[in-house]
């Protein structure tokens, strides 16, 4: 039975995120090794003198990030990949080169004229966008800015913004991240793009030199292609970064999600190298993926000397709980978690971030340096303004309530107005799957919903095995108010 | 001879800018055909009413800028590359595949430890950034702005800030660009980046499409390598772009840069299929392109399907008189012009532009569509707002002024305190080139001038051939009223 030292402030609030916080940093730095029974939560909670409910909250909560299992009879302990040493996978040698006269590539001339810029399902509520506080953090860092810090900035993010964050995200996602491995990309798909370029060995790994001379020499040695790398995605997966993977080097293949995530054993099947999940609120299906699953992943990872990519695209919107804490924080070792502002301020901000291995960080800092120099460093320090002054916390603390009676107007009136509908994948983020039944038409029914003002997408082109039609609706965007009327308008249309 | 209908408006003011924008549309748009004579300049000042002077200012503009040439004895007549009908080279096929599982390249181990942010020597005077102007933008942009601007953008940038762009570019550097073949980037960085990986067939031609099945069907055969490109730099040439030239596919071979830049000769017999050049202000030895030179350059393009790059870094300041219209002003079909707000604002807004013909401006915008999603919005309305308000005119101006007065400072300076050196390349920008007499050890003069404050680069490494060891030394952050102290303290020290 586990000794436990635990620090807990009853004055500061949120005691059950208090002990969690204790019980994951313990078995992560190893003095809570796998394996070890923690106590019965009734004799923690007498020991602390707390309610039973509050250090069962904190024990589930850790349960379901895969830090503790929970076995009928056996007690609560530690999971064993939860605390294992592994060296993370030495990346390929980069960057690798192409001859100089390529063949010319067959490629398909279907073109999509679908916009760029839309109503995507899982978009934010722009209006709700802070302005004013925005401003208030843009007029403070003017104000305080040293000049110097409007040069070319460091390409891997300012230091005042990686603190900040690498704090908001070990205490609200529970990851495991210090400011120097943490890297402010132009949003996740940049993130996404630039950490397979390094797993293919696409990246540079030192500085190159600066000297003309030794690119002149080098231009006489034919030097070989830039490597590729097998990726395997959740089946169904969102398509928008679909050619980003592929141009970023990865070669696909689909593994099945099922209610519990991603099926682990599908994944092994394949002799992927790496693997791209999205575990708080899987893209499109909404299912979070489990504990047990969380552990298969992690050993198979470690075994396989393999890298997982983790999408945490929406986890700041979760509704019934603390958001399930991020797979990075269980192994940071082999996971690398990449983020946005996206879904929790505006896309148009594009302001994200990677929390990767120091040797994977660098990389990710030394290609930014040779590619586009970084991003703009203003907003950079506008962020961590808004992060530090309270106005991030205080502004997502105000959406999820509003996304969350946005949410239950919206399941309410699918569940009154269209009961063929089964509504899943809606315990977190800003849209949910909505599955047909058999026979109805995806592209029709999408279209309808369209025109009846929703944001949503058909399922079809996400899946490689076949499945039932389905649609992804988002409700971020409807106010709670209107959705009664706009579901029925929908149902009404469908029927006609 | 030439029969003009030239429209000036004596009460606007800058009468020979005018006429000589007037000169240029009419040789553009073929209204004056190559080979055909201009009015004598005493003949058109009398047509139209004005002084001789002001008419000869301008035809001396359209000289510099290639549009015109002068010989004595022959007058004044319209250029051969001026107006001469070519289509773009069409682009290789993109996006290429390279092979699953490519051999590792041998690499460089050497590491370079130069600071990523510091001191350039062309960097400008940060101090002067004008805050209270660029946060009252952002205000009007924060209150003006309709929600769904804050969504995902256009990745080619958004209208409004293309459209202020456009009309600036063709105002102050006599561009011949449109706001639909503008395209913002993060920088001059990112625009070569792109522009050459679009050139070597790397960039999607079509948008990809969004759906797994295609993605995991598509991963199962193996894809041609991504292509290189021959490209020439100017020899000597800065080595910041080095690596990222490199990384974007060319092969660089070098060519050498004399008096009137850029030797075309030579250009012509390395088979470079482009050329990266910086016409305005050659970097690092401040020649400006010469009008011969650039119809010289024109002429190999059109003559051999080649594509010229456009660093056009600080063109916007010139000293002794309008700054030379672009080289992408004269052949729109073959230059494609890149430039940004890093000397004239800020490094760190990293904002960007490329003007290329349209397949190359769409083929980046795809790009940026599959790889970062476009530059950040917010900065781009405030942009857009800082110069339609008149802000970015009006700091240029005050800029100009104050850098006229540093460097004319500091070149007094080094003439008097260190007659040894022979001061270059003084006509425009934020630096100049030192050369010192043979026998000066480069690195040693760098470091001694950096001791005394000053932000120099030793040219050496930026040269292919040899030649005489020299300094880029930057004027713009030196105070004119400190510029002769500190250079007199350079050369004690260099005595010493």
């Amino acid at each position: 039975m586990a000794d436990l030292h635990l620090a807990v402030d009853r004055a500061a609030g949120g005691v059950a995120a208090q002990i969690a916080r204790e019980l994951r940093e313990a078995v992560r730095r190893g003095r809570l090794a796998a394996g070890v029974r923690l106590p019965a939560s009734r004799e923690l909670a007498r020991d602390l003198g707390l309610s039973r409910g509050v250090v069962v909250e904190a024990y589930e909560q850790l349960v379901a990030e895969g830090f503790l299992i929970s076995r009928i009879g056996a007690g609560t302990t530690v999971a064993p990949a939860a605390s294992r040493p592994a060296a993370f996978p030495v990346l390929p040698d980069g960057p690798s080169r192409a001859p100089e006269d390529p063949p010319r590539a067959a490629r398909t001339r279907e073109r999509d004229l679908e916009p760029y810029h839309g109503r995507r399902s899982t978009a934010p509520d722009l209006g709700a966008f802070p302005r004013e506080r925005w401003l208030a953090s843009m007029r403070r860092t003017l104000a305080a800015l040293p000049a110097e810090a409007m040069d070319y900035g460091d390409p891997g993010g300012v230091t005042a913004l990686r603190e900040e964050l690498a704090a908001y995200l070990r205490r609200v996602r529970a990851a495991d991240v210090s400011p120097d491995n943490l890297v402010i990309v132009g949003g996740v798909a940049q993130g996404i793009s630039l950490t397979i370029q390094a797993l293919a060995g696409r990246l540079p790994r030192v500085r190159s030199p600066h000297d003309l001379g030794w690119y002149v020499r080098r231009a006489a040695h034919p030097a070989p292609p830039p490597g590729r790398i097998r990726l395997a995605v959740e089946d169904p997966a969102g398509g928008r970064q679909l050619p980003l993977l592929h141009a970023a080097g990865a070669d696909l293949v689909a593994v099945p999600v099922d209610g519990e995530g991603v099926d682990v054993e599908a994944l092994a099947a394949t002799g992927a190298r790496a693997v791209l999940l999205t575990p708080a609120h899987q893209y499109p299906t909404g299912v979070v993926l489990s504990p047990r699953r969380r552990a298969a992943l992690i050993e198979w990872a470690t075994a396989t000397d393999a890298a997982i990519l983790e999408d945490d695209y929406d986890a700041e919107f979760r509704f019934d709980r603390d958001p399930v804490g991020c797979l990075q924080g269980l192994a940071a070792d082999r996971v690398i978690l990449v983020g946005s502002v996206s879904k929790s301020l505006a896309p148009g901000l594009r302001l994200g971030w990677v929390a990767a291995p120091p040797e994977i960080a660098e990389s990710l800092r030394l290609a930014r340096g040779e590619l586009d120099l970084g991003s703009p460093v203003l907003e950079q320090y506008v962020l961590a303004d808004f992060i530090t002054t309270g106005g991030y916390d205080r502004h997502l603390r105000r959406m999820r309530r509003e996304y969350r009676a946005r949410r239950d107007a919206f399941a309410l009136a699918l569940g009154e107005h269209l009961p063929e509908i089964t509504v899943r994948g809606v315990s977190a983020g800003l849209h949910l799957l909505a599955e047909l039944p058999y026979g109805w038409d995806e592209a029709m029914v999408a279209k309808t919903a369209e025109e009846c003002g929703l944001a949503v997408e058909p399922v079809g082109p996400m899946r490689h095995a076949p499945g039932p039609p389905a649609l992804v609706m988002g409700f971020a965007r409807l106010p709670a108010r209107r959705a009664d009327a706009t579901i029925r308008a929908l149902a009404d249309a469908l029927r006609h």
